[in-house]
């Protein structure tokens, strides 16, 4: 089971979005067909509940609901990896909802505590994987001061901890961790997934990383396959003709310190047709200019 | 009243420690002592649910607990500002219970989402204030991408946004926000208060800053007095003298990325008698040699 889930994670991770109505309301029919669509495109493994569905503007119910409706729709088609966090308790026991629910596996949001020590991160994610020790972990790494040996201690505690959403933006760093990971574990105990999406896939794959996260699927699925299919075979110059094709895309998300990260993602679903534009604070719409920018940039690749 | 919860805002505002018992439970005649001997030492302004607080590793109802606790040891003593944060739903229903319990005003923790657009920004707290118009609202500013304009922006549609917290270790932007924000809404408009504690306190204060932040004061509150004193009378030589006697302490909670940032308050308050050192994961405990540099610190100011 748990060797399923990681030969699944070696694939593009997409994160979904959540839709909302115009009254700022979970959007669930939206929520669905937004979702078919990339599953019907080949998206084999998807993330509710993380950034890009804007976990962090969700409330407890509205998390539990998005589960819910990514369960039932991709449960027999794509691997379902729950995102969770916030305190250990509330992480454990949104862990143990996601198994309910039928989720095969969780990804652990860094913990949004401001200060993290390494030993505290260990007891935090082995906290969390114990509560649901039937079910794949996969961390997801955004600081840089987490020491690759907290990686290593978690895989020797933690048997179902089994893979890395790595998005610190450091492949020399990244390189180093899988090394110490593999000396200290063993070669391939856990999958290292970029967790910088597609613009840093192509830099962290020639260490290690055997998959991506991607919010950019959400609208062109087909886009993001390819580019994995790319970095599976080594073709190098499909690769940087895909990178090239979509960087300009990922350059409007990652804008003013990602501001509009998710923005950009659903003012792109909203011209296709898929879903409203509505986000919630702290975020908030592209101006009429940003709007154009993804318009031009939608027409580039269709 | 907001005209009062300014001018109490210009102090040293106490981010309250929240003492666990054995089992890692909150303990609260431990809260009580430890904040009454802060009170009994003048401290006139406290945060419960802060930083410093452990606020990410607290459930709801131990965020309402710790809320409940202080009101009832401060509310006739000093200033109570209780912090509020998550989804922008559950932020203003924490100010909402805050107003209801006896706070007389809120301190909004930084959006915990990952992506803030200066516009998002400023609707979150807007939302968040417009929920207890009666209350002094505080921002926490941690951010370097919400520029100065925001927050003339929110000074402008919420007239109880009193002060900012401001954390972003840049004097230079500091004084810049200042002078936008007064340019732009008139000086004294907001109360600033330097979010960065006493290290940071005397750099802020040419600038603007009228109060600091601090967790230190749950330790030594005398020695934050007396620094706050020192600034407010432009005693230079005593500033200088005061910081270069907690800089080791405030060293030690800063260093790997604050990783002990609490953990080396609640050390301090072991060793005092005052409460457990236990910390939640993903904080732990100091080493032995951690514990050591407390010790011999505690001596030196003693």
């Amino acid at each position: 089971m748990l060797e399923d889930v990681k030969r699944a994670l070696r694939s593009v991770v997409m994160i979904t979005v959540t839709p909302f109505d115009a009254a700022g309301e979970v959007n669930a029919p939206g929520y669905r067909s937004v979702l078919r669509r990339t599953l019907d495109a080949g998206i084999d493994v998807v993330t509710p509940n993380g950034n890009t569905s804007e976990f962090y503007s969700l409330t407890a119910a509205e998390r539990d609901r998005a589960l819910e409706l990514t369960v039932e729709e991709a449960a027999d088609r794509a691997l379902v990896v729950a995102g969770v966090g916030y305190d250990v308790r509330t992480a454990a026991e949104s862990a143990r909802k996601a198994r309910d629910a039928g989720a095969q596996a969780i990804m652990v949001h860094q913990p949004v505590h401001p200060y993290l020590s390494a030993a505290g991160w260990v007891d935090y994610h082995r906290a969390v994987a114990d509560a649901v020790p039937e079910l794949g972990v996969v961390c997801y790494l955004r600081s840089p001061h987490i020491p690759a040996g907290a990686l290593a201690e978690l895989a020797r505690v933690a048997p179902n901890f089994v893979g890395v959403k790595y998005a610190v933006p450091d492949p020399v760093a990244f390189g180093q961790a899988v090394t110490v990971v593999d000396d200290a574990a063993g070669a391939g105990r856990l999958v290292w997934i970029c967790g910088l999406a597609e613009t840093w896939a192509p830099f962290f794959w020639p260490v290690g990383a055997e998959g991506f996260t991607s919010g950019l699927a959400n609208v062109t699925p087909e886009l993001s396959l390819r580019l994995l299919a790319t970095l599976h075979t080594g073709d190098r110059d499909g690769a940087m003709a895909l990178w090239r094709q979509l960087k300009p895309f990922e350059d409007l998300r990652a804008a003013n310190g990602s501001a509009d990260n998710v923005t950009v993602v659903k003012e792109a679903l909203a011209q296709l047709g898929l879903c409203a534009r509505t986000v919630r604070p702290p975020i908030s719409e592209l101006p009429t200019a940003g709007q154009a920018e993804v318009a031009d940039w939608l027409k580039s690749v269709n």
